[in-house]
């Protein structure tokens, strides 16, 4: 069976190298080109990249994706910065090329797009739910960015299967107490040295409690998810927004 | 909205008596009959039930299920003892009933059938994964039920994945210090005074790991699951087997 | 070996009835008298009984208390609203009854008392911590006052110790997600059906993290130390303030 | 105040080289010598150290040890491999140099003094106990050293208490599922990608748990153990083995 041809934009960055060295250690891949700062998109096509792996800032990925659309090089986009008028303009320059792919993903940690899926999944199930999120304390934002999303996935979750405000009897608090609000739901933030990376999703209903727990030790973690971005996006032509979609979760 | 009319076969046993609360105490039914030892099938009928809530014993739930069926009554059957020669009676009696339902669970906690969900939708993205059970130390048998069928369903779906053995460069161990081995799955029974009934899955692989965990206090825990089951057995003829049919996991 | 004469003074209260039930099950315990509302204090002396467990009310401990030292009965005290002039106010009449010991205990859940114990004992060796107190919807305060009593323990400890503040560079934070500051610890109080009282004490330095957890039940978890504190305090005349003082933790 | 000479024996060496970079990091020490295999030991007398960090081999431990207990030079050790008659000869050769202190450690992670001592300490209060180890899927033994350490160290606690066997009522158990035995405590051994060093231990009693849980993530988890034993050796002549005795534990 001949090897993927991948190439990764943006080799230098903390995601881009490690993009490197995963796809070189994958054996169904080959790197056929590496580019960073200052190199020509040129190269990319001479490389006879099939795929191209997008990770580098939001000032430059658009140029980058609609190099590779235009050249039939399918994307595989790490890089933030997403508006509905920025996703308008990938739509509009894929129609013209139909089998072209391009998957654009916020999170390529396999276990927190699984937490976050769970998350919503039992979200109807429990009248109560509430999300400790614990990060090293060197990080500038509280509650962090998965936190605040999954607990928008679960209020959304709740509000279509028409449950009500959760029970909470507290009178006395002290300010803080009862942690962030992030539409209904109460998202805790724990900084503590030594920690990384984790999250707690507790959902609660009489007699039983469901947990779902992800702890992420480093950027080695999101390389499954961007191998598998690759692995699929070929075959799926148009735009994917969200890993979870090439994950067959039902 | 009219009410639903519930009966409960069985209502001295343990689950039958919390049963007969639930349904009680939900805005949706109403318990028009509720039968113990002894007392008459006929009962059941002249009711006017819409659905029977079996909770007896494996000696007499088949003809209790049989007096459904043939009188267009809906069952939820939470009694076990179920073989593959029974279950097709089931099928041939309803397939004469075109109308009826009928749902058997061998569990009705949410918490546990999501956690067996989970777990097997996760299965095939880690490299590792073993389970964790915690109970009281008066249980009888080790590890619990519902570890095994946990891990049987984690191991069907690594091998249609194509998933090998797991990682474990262990040499030296002292016996049982790995677990047992539950279809290629180390699961590990801890016994405690003061615990209930608990269950941890942990899969794992580069630099992440992903935990469920499901805490389960008391029999209440079991009854959103039953008036679940009542609910959608209205709906749903024919024969359905695992409350998570009833769930729309996807 | 003859058994220890023991008496409950407010068995029909909730935790008077546990303690008959404890006492009566101890091997080398005996149930001499149980007092209830209205029932006369000299009961207790007819009794003959050696110690007296006190589980009334602020308003009627003083009296009970004081019945106790003055007949030569040790006391066991689970009473709470004691200040420092109640507290003055044993002490003198301890000061006549040389051989008569009082145990008062906020607390007498051992778990409880080795997770507040343990907790300032690590508190200096870690440049961070935190606590997350997990309880059942009805509770009207938060945090718990245990998470407080907690909270202001490992406090101490760290300014003895000529610890500074934690680290912690949040910059932009929803109100609350970083939790309630108690005397410079935050403290985190999750609410959840299905859950009781549980308490995380979580303590972090470069490269490893140390957790106390503490799951009570319900009210039996007490009894334990209920019993510890019958079978020290005839030893230890004079008045003793918390159970950790009987529990020989260096 | 003028700063702690300190050198480092094994300054190649992992835990060698972390030790040079936390002895040069630490304000109140100076990081006066680092020998590596082949470097004289004169080379430790002439740079006028008062404490070594001795982190090499159990086959140049005891020459090491040696050289600083005759030339007045503190020592501070995490080489392993110390039998009765080994640690027999350095307080033979310390009884002749009366000022001088050494620190034999077989683990610098003050976590995991810690989970060990209390542990200990609260071994004598539970019916029930059992330890749960989870590493790396690279680790050849199981269970760990520090978890088989643990469970002895509990189970000498409970025999001083008095305490018997641990409740089970297991009658039929899958091989395996029930632990390992150490001296009557169940140890349960997870290997998992993902995973570094982790280690719980349970304790249950009638209504209530006490779990203590470290995490060890990296070498950089043992320096401050390291720095805090080279800061009390130099006040505390003659053999101490095990930091906890530096750790004022009661």
């Amino acid at each position: 069976m001949s090897k993927l041809r991948v190439a990764v934009i943006g080799r230098a960055g903390r995601m881009g190298s490690e993009a490197c060295r995963a796809v070189e250690a994958a054996d169904d891949m080959e790197l056929v080109a590496a580019l960073g700062r200052g190199d020509e998109l040129r190269t990319l096509a001479d490389s006879g990249a099939q795929v191209a792996v997008e990770l580098t800032h939001p000032d430059s990925v658009m140029e980058n994706v609609e190099f590779c659309i235009t050249h039939g090089i399918h994307a595989v986009v790490g890089t933030t910065g997403w508006t509905d008028e920025r996703l308008a303009r990938v739509r509009g320059l894929l129609a013209d090329a139909p089998g072209t792919g391009v998957l654009i993903a916020p999170n390529f940690g396999i276990g927190a797009v699984l937490t976050m899926r769970f998350a919503q999944q039992a979200a109807r199930f429990f009248e109560s739910v509430e999300i400790v999120e614990l990060h090293h304390p060197n990080k500038v934002d509280a509650p962090s960015g998965t936190a605040v999303r999954t607990a928008q996935l679960v209020a959304e979750a709740r509000r279509e299967a028409g449950r009500g405000d959760q029970p909470d009897a507290t009178i006395t608090a002290l300010e803080g107490a009862r942690g962030a609000d992030v539409d209904g739901i109460p998202v805790h933030a724990v900084r503590l040295r030594g920690l990384i990376a984790h999250q707690e999703v507790l959902f609660g209903d009489e007699g039983e409690t469901l947990t779902i727990r992800h702890d992420s030790m480093n950027r080695a973690s999101f390389m499954p998810g961007v191998l598998l971005g690759v692995r699929r996006v070929v075959d799926t032509p148009g735009l994917t927004f969200g890993l979870e979609h090439f994950m067959d979760l039902g």
